[in-house]
């Protein structure tokens, strides 16, 4: 049978580890593909650098142009990254009629939209497995397994490099900033890790999750998202003396009144299947009306696991499988009605941690609880250790009942304006 | 667009949960089959029964025959369960050209090549995400999602049955009859518990993911395996003290010998993630090359975790992506190479745990250990306690270091003959 052409534009970690499986592993490949899989062309601007892995001679180009013309590659896949050239590489690819595999969150949940219209326009498919929770097949649970059930909820560690550095804390008792350097030096995080530490990769990841699971139309940017790098070593004392693990927690929950969404640091219950992803893992946790809870857990980023999903997607496609599946299920479509609204985050309820540093005089602790109890906000708990140290400020832990976000943004403010109340009070969420 | 008809055979536990989300949830099926899904017929023999879900009138029938003349069914959903009239109803529906979902892992472990060569030589595809791990998408993950990977090892939970009655155990202290009355009550176990308890179920369950993730020919019948009946109250104490759960592992692994299979009551390490899966649930834990280690968890039995599977294929059926999937699967065939042959259990090392019935009187753990040697058998911990109560006989528990089951086998048989051991002797395996 004739061999099915692929292109793969970006030859970075992800992209080498691509190559790898489709010239290592090429029987195994062709076996599950129906045909011999070939790799005819890896375009990267840099055509020189040193990589971990060699392409035969003659592969490597940084002309685009050679893929869009050679009408026998049928499929192309994005490792490109980020947005831009990202976005356009894609748009040309499926002008000249290619159908794409993509690991790029960022670029789906930015500009999915724009490109699932342009791949339907053009009949062509776009997949997209390795874009959130790399080698976990979630993208295909929720797309195709589990399309029988009403999804309850998604509860997920979508970030690997977060809960790296949130584990690194927890098991050596080191602050943001060491774990942060130690995650780096590791790889497990960029020189600049915003994206990672300040949620956002996780808000990304969890609107392309939503769409798929409850058909909404979620903008990532309007997640609410407090980032890993508000905890410190001693929140982590705190959450262990509680009998909670900190985990980054990207949660999507369906509720009457619209379907509820936070990124944030929150306390999970010790023993529980989430408060046990350590390292680089992720994990995807969902209730399903029909199935229940199902649960999962795997690498969720990093070259092999990654290249895994992307391989599969490229088998998806190549045997038909994937134009079927972006058929029917429409995403990012004006076609497909948003079946839920994502809910006003101010009115999205939970239990808070919230860590203020005060004055160790009298007062303090009097004026706090009012302003929360004028708030409407019920304290469920409270640690204050006794000031060792004789300092001017101790730490005040309140662990709170189910309060609206926003009654608790605004009991904050009010708090913060106190004089006895110091800069850096840490709010996190509690998951019941 | 026109419906697909549908017909339901056999209307049990399952068959009423999947006839309840074809009835009840008609939106969401057609949104993601791209048009209505008709349950057209449900067939059983028993059509006077009272069953918890009541169908619209005239839908239920006892005549198979109105299935397999009507040409515009062309899925046809086997609930029967067991081996016969299973196996000649599917060939029936085979033969009048309607493709085949089915949950029933006992016959396809036992006719699985018949059946397949049957709907090949159709052009037709048999679908059975719900014989394995209920509502885990078990099949799916290892058939399309993991396809780029050479899959290292499988160690898994498959039967919750089991998994009731030793979580019972543990939680409860109640010894195993206790338990496995306990779990007949709850409606966990069956009557006649034999397949559950005696890995057979687990064994033929293991035999399909050995077949999908290493191309393995596999017999379940020739798979090694105990069942959990062996396990007391005594062994439960025993593992907590040395740190462990006792779980049904369902063992496929990778040796440059060949494929290493076994069921059996295991010791798992307490704090790893098969050790914290408890009551009705399954657990499956896959090492791929690429991918490294997943781990998925969900409810791997009961009426809607199993439906949801089962409905998943039909609309796979529908939109035709299963024909895809059926045709570059080929499994169950002559004409796809058995990439690695079992591996005679003799040769399978492993470590082990024993408890033996002793005579509590001097020599005797002398004699044990001079036959645990002789068949080069290394101890690596023992726990023997004092006699408090006097007893003449005592426990006496040894975890050995790794060595072939074989071995294991020969020096337990010359132990049993000494007349200072007492019958039942205990021999679980212990995860490394």
């Amino acid at each position: 049978m004739k061999p099915a052409r692929v292109a793969l534009i970006g030859m970075g970690t992800i992209g080498s580890g691509v190559a790898r499986l489709l010239l290592e592993q090429k029987d195994r490949i062709a076996r599950h593909a129906g045909r011999p899989v070939e790799l005819a062309y890896v375009v990267d601007t840099d055509t020189r650098r040193k990589r971990n892995f060699t392409l035969p001679a003659g592969l490597l180009t940084d002309d685009l142009h050679a893929v869009l013309r050679d009408a026998e590659v049928s499929v192309a896949v994005e490792l490109v990254g980020g947005l831009e050239p990202a976005r356009s590489i894609v748009i040309q690819l499926l002008e000249s009629g290619k159908n794409i595999v993509t690991a790029n969150k960022a670029l789906l949940a930015e500009h999915g939209r724009e490109l699932f219209d342009k791949a339907r326009e053009k009949g062509l498919s776009i997949a997209f497995e390795g874009a959130v929770a790399g080698g976990i097949p979630i993208i295909a649970s929720i797309n195709e397994c589990l399309i029988a059930n009403q999804v309850e909820s998604i509860h997920a560690i979508l970030n690997g490099t977060s809960n790296f550095i949130l584990t690194q804390m927890e098991e050596n008792g080191t602050d943001y900033a060491a774990a942060l350097a130690e995650a780096q030096q590791c790889g497990y995080a960029e020189a600049n890790p915003f994206m990672d530490v300040s949620g956002s990769d996780a808000a990304q990841k969890l609107a392309i999750l939503a769409h798929l699971a409850f058909s909404a139309h979620v903008n990532w940017r309007e997640i609410s998202r407090t980032g890993i790098d508000i905890v410190t070593a001693g929140d982590m004392q705190f959450a262990k003396e509680l009998g909670y693990s900190i985990k980054l927690l990207a949660v999507a929950e369906r509720a009457p009144e619209g379907l509820e969404l936070h990124v944030s640091p929150t306390m999970v219950r010790l023993g529980t299947p989430l408060a046990d992803v350590r390292g680089a893992y992720n994990a995807i946790r969902i209730i399903g009306d029909a199935v229940g809870r199902v649960f999962f857990h795997g690498l969720g980023a990093g070259q092999m696991p990654t290249a895994s999903a992307v391989v599969s997607d490229i088998v998806d496609t190549i045997l038909g499988r994937m134009a079927i599946t972006f058929k029917t299920s429409d995403l990012w479509s004006d076609g497909r009605e948003a079946l839920i609204q994502p809910r006003n985050p101010a009115d999205v309820q939970g239990r808070f941690y919230l860590r203020f540093n005060v004055d160790d005089r009298p007062g303090v602790m009097a004026d706090i609880a009012g302003i929360l109890g004028k708030h409407h906000i019920s304290i469920a708990s409270l640690i204050q250790h006794e000031n060792e140290e004789e300092s001017r400020s101790v730490p005040l832990v309140i662990m709170t009942h189910s309060a609206p976000e926003g009654a608790m943004q605004n009991a904050l403010q009010a708090i913060g304006v106190l004089s006895s109340v110091h800069p850096g009070t840490v709010r996190m969420r509690v998951r019941n």
